[in-house]
């Protein structure tokens, strides 16, 4: 039933929301632009309280919060694990860590649209209404990364092209 | 540098298309609502030609079109494989299709949306204008997909829970 789906959702992504408080804290620590690491150190704070918001969702529904491996996340994760121990210019890295993380955001987006399409129709109010907040600084944060990476990130890394490469031009 | 990088992401997505190619046709059988299934044919169709405009891509750039193993896709499509071998109620089963899908939409909107930037930083003029082709349909797609679920897939999912469940009810 659409129930049971619902709650195989939420299992879902609530380990995602647990992978990603494992893995935030060493992109934190690779990270080099001073903005992007902010962001990030920031965003790691609101996914605690995501995990705490689904805890909430599963209370509101009498269900023990209980994870569900979530091989989607781990997959995007794994992408970005490759990254930490790439060697190369600041700037660069940090355009990679950036197109890492949005990956990250969107799927949660997604994730949590999808709930909240469902929740609507199951009449589960409060569920609902935590699931938005947390969607909400999803977008946030999706939004504040690509600023990050248009402003300083991606033109530095742009300005890379003429220091260690052997490329061929265009 | 930045052109290496856009390669790699280039290589990844061109990876995950052809994965999306292998994957939609289990999920068109196993789908059963029908406009769900032409929606996903049509989709099918389309990703042979971003599959293409992709190769049109490495050509624009001099480069041979290699893929490079998409994890972020494989975990994602690794659990909508799973659902493939569950039994029960169609329209439960075509929602969690859809949401499975626009997971799929979403890392592929991501990562174009990411090739768009770094392109339009180096100058790659047609690469850009292909990308952006590939990722309206992908929104497009995923658009049509909600729409689907919220007009036709997920009210009859709600109405399931009636037919065989005995899920506590809120």
């Amino acid at each position: 039933t659409l129930s049971d789906l619902f709650e195989n959702e939420l299992r879902d992504v609530y380990d995602a929301e647990k992978q990603i408080l494992k893995a935030l804290p060493k992109i934190i620590k690779a990270a080099k632009d001073t903005e992007l690491r902010e962001a990030l150190t920031m965003h790691l704070e609101e996914t605690r309280g995501h995990v705490e918001r689904l805890e909430q969702d599963f209370a509101s529904l009498e269900l023990k919060p209980k994870g569900k491996h979530c091989a989607g996340m781990a997959g995007i994760l794994e992408e970005g694990s490759d990254l930490l121990e790439e060697d190369g210019n600041d700037a660069v890295l940090d355009a990679a860590f950036i197109a890492g993380c949005q990956r990250v955001e969107h799927y949660e987006i997604t994730a949590y649209g999808t709930l909240m399409a469902w929740a609507k129709l199951l009449g589960y109010e409060e569920a609902l209404k935590l699931l938005e907040a947390n969607e909400r600084e999803e977008k946030a944060a999706d939004m504040k990364l690509s600023k990050i990476a248009e402003s300083a990130v991606n033109p530095e890394a742009a300005g890379s092209v003429g220091e260690s490469d052997d490329h061929e031009e265009e």
